[in-house]
């Protein structure tokens, strides 16, 4: 086999067919999928059918914490998970650009071959496209879920109430601020990793005790999931700012380059908004599981504009509005 | 709005906000989608559920007989239909280089709503990212489609049996040919347009007379089916060139430029293996369709060694070997 992608790989024919075999099929086997189909069958399973996607563009593509194939896993069993979604099948296609060393894309579909499996995920089908030189950034990836839910989830923007309060799962910022370090475009290093992981215990534990509506704060951080919320609520979101849970290096390097850290992707948090009774049982459920030490309540759904408010610990208030430019491409 | 996509465009604010609503939901618009929803329930459905996934990267985006958008519809209900279920969920992620007219994206969106509207297939989850400007082609697409499928259903490549015929639905490289004449690099104007188009008809016609095996011939064409057969049966595939249909433009300008039609792309064309004694029912249930008047018994499924052999009109043999190299980048 050739050492890096050509046009040829991406033809129909004997070198896409041996990729296939040597590498894909390879890191993804499981009884489900059939590379020499045209379709694959889907057990039989309970429960209402939840399906979603995602394109994946992160650069570069191996970071500290993770890599486009693993961030592609998370990213699908996330959106399912915070829908109250058991992640079952996932779909995946490869854009690949003419000159990607082969050696590169076999530990990335390693990398989503030991990612699914540790998230009970089945790769059940895939494509293969090769982008002439130039017309592509190594590698993107589109990935497709479906998941099963039990009837008895109820979940969704239209549950929550005045009163409510917002938790989140982890510090946020850390992929976002991973990613710009990883770039080295500001001469800046750290230890900093992503947070890409699987929410499925915290969205678990979450359905567990009632919880009335959850996002992963992914593209436009925990800042765009309060002004979804507000948009879609017509409610007030008034988020804590001395609550907030965020490592001292990413307000370091935030501050020190001019981002915002509460619009910077997280890629395995959760933001639940919960009934205030049952606040402190799911702030208590999430601190016990792996990871989740940091959780937090940050703040409160409140009556009057809807708007999203940062009370700062000066006891100040902060307009966090809609983003407008994008700080950071080829984020995830 | 502004006219051309920008960065902003899939950085999860306010334009992508925007841009979903007034581009994407409003094209697709159908019960299931939630463009507001991290992932979506899908209705109940009988049968077996089929899966399938595809990346479209077509140079040119607009071509004269559809589309990227349409493209992508095509193909995904066309490999969920050789497969022998009935398309009837779509997803869809977009990757859009910076700079595209948005008024484009609109067309192409515009086209991808129409045409699975008139296949029966439902978009019910998309995606959006934003490529800097240089490291896309403009627009690519992957999408995933799910099916069902009856349990009576029996089709796959190990119920070939020596003595089998081939039959084609249609022209054979009408799709690569066409593709080739619109990016204008030869100083060649045609006539002729992509096949893309919906094959469920055709495929429920052969699931009807009980075909053992049914594939599109997309990238690689079908001497691409035909090897594939042969790699997977271990049986020897003979084409017999005199009865193959084609198009005396594909011919024409095949010659002209070098290319063998026979491994360029169709995109709305079944090849299908049947007992001999049914092949003529489903030859005549084919021509009896819109669209399936060239439909043609094209060869046959014999002992012997392995390969794909072209018998040629005055009597002689050419081998059809596995594709190598690539003729034409970005066909689909």
């Amino acid at each position: 086999m050739s050492e890096r992608i050509t046009l040829a790989h991406g033809n129909g024919g004997r070198f896409m067919r041996e990729l296939v075999r040597d590498v894909f099929a390879r890191h993804f086997a499981n009884p489900a999928l059939d590379t020499a189909a045209d379709a694959v069958a889907l057990p039989a399973a309970d429960g209402t059918l939840v399906t979603t996607t995602d394109g994946f563009i992160v650069d570069p593509l191996e970071f500290p914490g993770g890599d486009i194939g693993s961030l592609a896993v998370h990213g699908i069993v996330n959106d399912l998970a915070v829908s109250g979604a058991t992640p079952r099948w996932l779909t995946l296609s490869f854009l690949i650009e003419e000159g990607l060393e082969i050696a590169r894309l076999d530990r990335i579909a390693a990398s989503i071959g030991t990612t699914a499996h540790a998230c009970g995920v089945a790769v059940v089908a895939g494509d293969t496209k090769v982008l002439p030189r130039g017309q592509g950034g190594g590698l993107y990836l589109a990935a497709t879920g479906i998941g099963t839910r039990g009837a008895d989830v109820m979940l969704g923007m239209t549950r929550i109430r005045p009163g409510d309060h917002l938790l989140v799962s982890g510090p946020v910022g850390d992929h976002g601020t991973a990613i710009l370090l990883a770039r080295n475009d500001f001469g800046l290093y750290g230890d900093l990793r992503s947070d890409s992981a699987s929410v499925l215990a915290f969205a678990r534990a979450a359905v567990g005790i009632g919880v009335r509506f959850m996002r992963d704060p992914t593209r436009g951080g925990l800042a765009t999931v309060a002004n979804e919320i507000s948009l879609e609520t017509r409610l007030r979101v008034v988020l804590d700012e001395a609550a907030l849970p965020l490592r001292e290096e990413v307000r370091g390097i935030c501050e020190m380059l001019g981002y915002d850290p509460l619009y910077l992707a997280c890629e395995g948090r959760v933001v639940a908004v919960v009934d205030p009774a049952r606040a402190a049982a799911l702030l208590a459920a999430w601190r016990g599981l792996p990871g989740g030490e940091h959780a937090a309540g940050i703040g409160t759904i409140e009556t009057g504009r809807p708007c999203v408010v940062l009370r700062t610990a000066l006891g100040g208030e902060r307009l966090l509005e809609e983003l407008e430019d994008d700080p950071l491409p080829r984020i995830c």
